[in-house]
């Protein structure tokens, strides 16, 4: 892969796909010798002038080196490599990014990470860096900015800007009007492509991701669209309306993101229109803030399944408390009240101790099974593929497959089961236990993520929780059920 | 949402976000009302010529609404229904798609279903679907299709085509060689924006999801990209050379896919030009692939998790057998190998019965809090965020956050503990024995993805499987060890 870069080279450049990891390396390394050389440096002299002065001369070198080296990056390549850093050596390479990235890269990192840089901001920097921002990108910003600043900034604004953040303030984090943004092109439909092409060679440059013109009325109604491909392919004279595109996909902001994002994977769109109730054009989204939503998407939930909101590998360790904690608690809750259950049939266990430790096996094939089947259900949910008419096909579906697994894996666990206790009566029960409690998680793992979609909750969220419950306590009661009644 | 449809109606449509979970449904119930009159006519009349009368007539009538309803739809959304059937209704579905459809709709579904679907095609219509593909589709497509039909197919290709095809179809599914496409327009730097249009107005229409042009020399050497934006702000008198961007990003056809879809995102790219060892341009990668490959990749990390490849909600029951049954064989095996270990604490479990309920306590809350540490490294792994410099104060950090949730959790569980023993020795084995666990949860949950990373192998895969089997074998083996040890 050939990086772009800030810069522009006059020859075609050829680097490592993993050229950005690398420049993390390379900042690392600087870092970590500056270190190494500042601890000997204090350990021969302490509290010397003489070692003030040598410090502070190295240390100029190695700024002087990761300067010139971290402002040849990319905005997009700095984010990263400020995201993997700790945080005071965050701060110390933040210093040393050129003021004319702050804007750009303020917007590429993580909210957290966000944060951290602000602080190691003063007031006019932060001006500075806001001064440039559009409307949408300072809506996304606000949050995280000093109030003062953010009116001062707004005072800046022209009235049109100012109703634009306004608006774009008012929509949730989730939504379409969350993610449009205002840089449209719009033209009207009764000019010829000739006069669009004219007006189109007065401006410095389209906006970014623009494979469409937005044609409306006075009244700034949305007409329909009009491709740069119909633009370029066409004849000069032409006019816009008789090639204008009339059926095309266009968003409400109250739309959600992920809908959106669904509509732009399946349509394969770059670019679509966000009208308001009475067909006025308002904003538009772009394939850009779409990929972000997608992928932010998939992090929430592989971070969900593990009980975790947003958390990176550098956030505060107090931040990481708080995610984690209130999870483990509830598992461990859940937990206590599955061994509760199981402590029940204490005597039953006095009297054949092998049973203890056969039922922990039960239980957790049950909550493996239950995992495969919520896995599968979550995603069909995800892309709208479950509806009621196919809910109870699907549930005999998972049922069947469960049940030829369960036995499969019931003989081997027989097997175990008799090889250490010797006994073909414990080993029934094994079997039998096992299957029922196979089929339990896919019973559990159809019906919670499915009743929790209906009720408008996250289906992912929560569901592994219940599964685990259900599983665990089920497991070691049908289990040690059934050992009292055939076995004592 | 408003939803692109293949028809152009003369006005705007404001239709539902769930739009093709609507269609599906509706295709559903038609179905379903077919089934049910169908089995009330053979009742009334069993086998007669009249009711086989009434029966075509019926079918003949479902079948025009149903064809009616399913072509007025996008190929991507008659895609969606498909994936969304059992086999014999999709079958039936997708006899009534217009011929017009087929070969979008064939490159559209998912790969299991499109073996079904060909299997319902006969070689005319096969011929037909795949004789207006483009190489790279083709190459898509090719595994699936009977080999006898390739060839036929590739008689009909221009000579370039054929070497384009036999090109595509040697590169891995997940590289970027396996994603490119073919369709690009290229021209010379040395002419001017002007001709660059005259050229353009000579095609039909440009390629999907082009944003920049290609510029190269009499070799095909890529010199530089020419962007839409810039062919369309510039004079028509100016050079492409003069306007043209020569710091772009380029991938390799031995790219991995994942590469690529990380430096799209990165860069907020559309399309990218994909270049040979000599810098000969070869074919472009365009985002609308890149978001597949993006949704791909969550789509297998969640299944991969639970032990899973590549299955749907509908997918034949023994290929779902195939998919689940080995990894909860693993399972099980860990699990017993687990349960064998804690078995050779017999004695101490039947002096002090109630440790037998508790072990499971430990090695679940190692299980799950090993994840939430195993879920953060993966995703810092995937995003190339882990370095070797960094590695150490990680395992530090998530010791610490690990030990810190952990104190709490185990002063919990200490108090479970002494509720149902009332013994306040157990209680403390209990709570060192749960940190400890935990600990060995923090340290497999890092270690494990990590080592796996630098092997080249995928950090997710496996990775759970291991993680249980620690926290469970030695969760036990802790916990009955100090019972062992300071109980008896």
């Amino acid at each position: 892969m050939t990086h772009p870069s800030t810069e522009s080279p006059a020859a075609l450049r050829r680097l490592d796909p993993e050229d950005a990891q690398l420049a993390l390396t390379r900042v690392q390394e600087v870092l970590h010798r500056h270190e190494v050389i500042e601890n000997l440096v204090h350990r021969q002299a302490e509290g010397g002038d003489r070692a003030d002065l040598v410090e502070n001369l190295l240390q100029r070198q190695h700024e002087a080196e990761l300067q010139g080296f971290v402002n040849s990056l990319h905005p997009a390549d700095i984010a990263f490599i400020l995201e993997s850093l700790p945080k005071t050596e965050r701060q110390m390479i933040w210093r040393l990014v050129s003021a004319a990235f702050d804007a750009d890269v303020l917007l590429e990192v993580s909210d957290w990470v966000r944060e951290s840089l602000l602080e190691a901001m003063n007031r006019q920097d932060i001006m500075a860096a806001t001064s440039e921002m559009d409307a949408d990108e300072l809506a996304d910003l606000a949050p995280d900015l000093p109030p003062d600043i953010v009116t001062e900034v707004q005072k800046g604004l022209t009235v049109e800007e100012r109703a634009r953040l306004i608006e774009a303030m008012g929509y949730p984090d989730d939504s379409v009007g969350g993610i449009m943004d205002f840089e449209m092109v719009r033209v009207r439909e009764d000019v010829s492509l000739e006069v669009v092409h004219r007006y189109l060679r007065r401006l410095p440059e389209l906006p970014d991701h623009t494979d469409q013109i937005f044609v409306v009325d006075r009244q700034d109604k949305l007409l329909g669209t009009l491709s740069l491909s119909a633009l370029l392919v066409n004849e000069p004279e032409i006019e816009v309306r008789d090639v204008m595109g009339t059926d095309y996909l266009s968003l409400s902001p109250l739309d959600t993101d992920s809908d959106a994002a669904n509509a732009f994977e399946r349509y394969d769109l770059i670019s679509a229109p966000v009208v308001d109730g009475i067909g006025r054009l308002i904003g538009r989204v772009t394939i850009g803030e779409v990929v972000d939503v997608i992928r932010e998407d998939s992090d929430e939930q592989a971070l969900s399944r593990a009980g975790m909101q947003e958390e990176d590998i550098f956030a505060p360790v107090a931040m990481a408390l708080r995610n984690r904690a209130p999870w483990l608690m509830l598992n461990l809750c859940t937990a206590s009240i599955a061994s509760f259950v199981a402590s029940r049939f204490e005597d039953t266990v006095s009297t054949i101790v092998m049973l203890a430790f056969l039922m922990s096996i039960v239980a957790g094939i049950g909550g493996n099974s239950g995992n495969q089947t919520m896995t599968l259900i979550i995603r069909a949910l995800a892309v709208g593929r479950v509806t009621g008419q196919n809910l109870w096909a699907l549930i005999k579906r998972e049922l069947l497959v469960t049940f030829l697994v369960g036995l499969m894996g019931s003989i081997v666990a027989a097997g175990f089961s008799w090889g250490i206790s010797r006994s073909l009566p414990i080993a029934l029960v094994m079997m039998a236990a096992m299957i029922a409690n196979m089929l339990v998680g896919a019973c559990v793992g159809v019906l919670v993520p499915m009743t929790r979609a209906r009720f408008g909750k996250d289906p992912a969220l929560g569901s592994s929780v219940l599964l685990t419950f259900a599983t665990d306590s089920l497991g070691f009661l049908i289990f040690l059920g059934l050992a009292t009644i055939f076995l004592i």
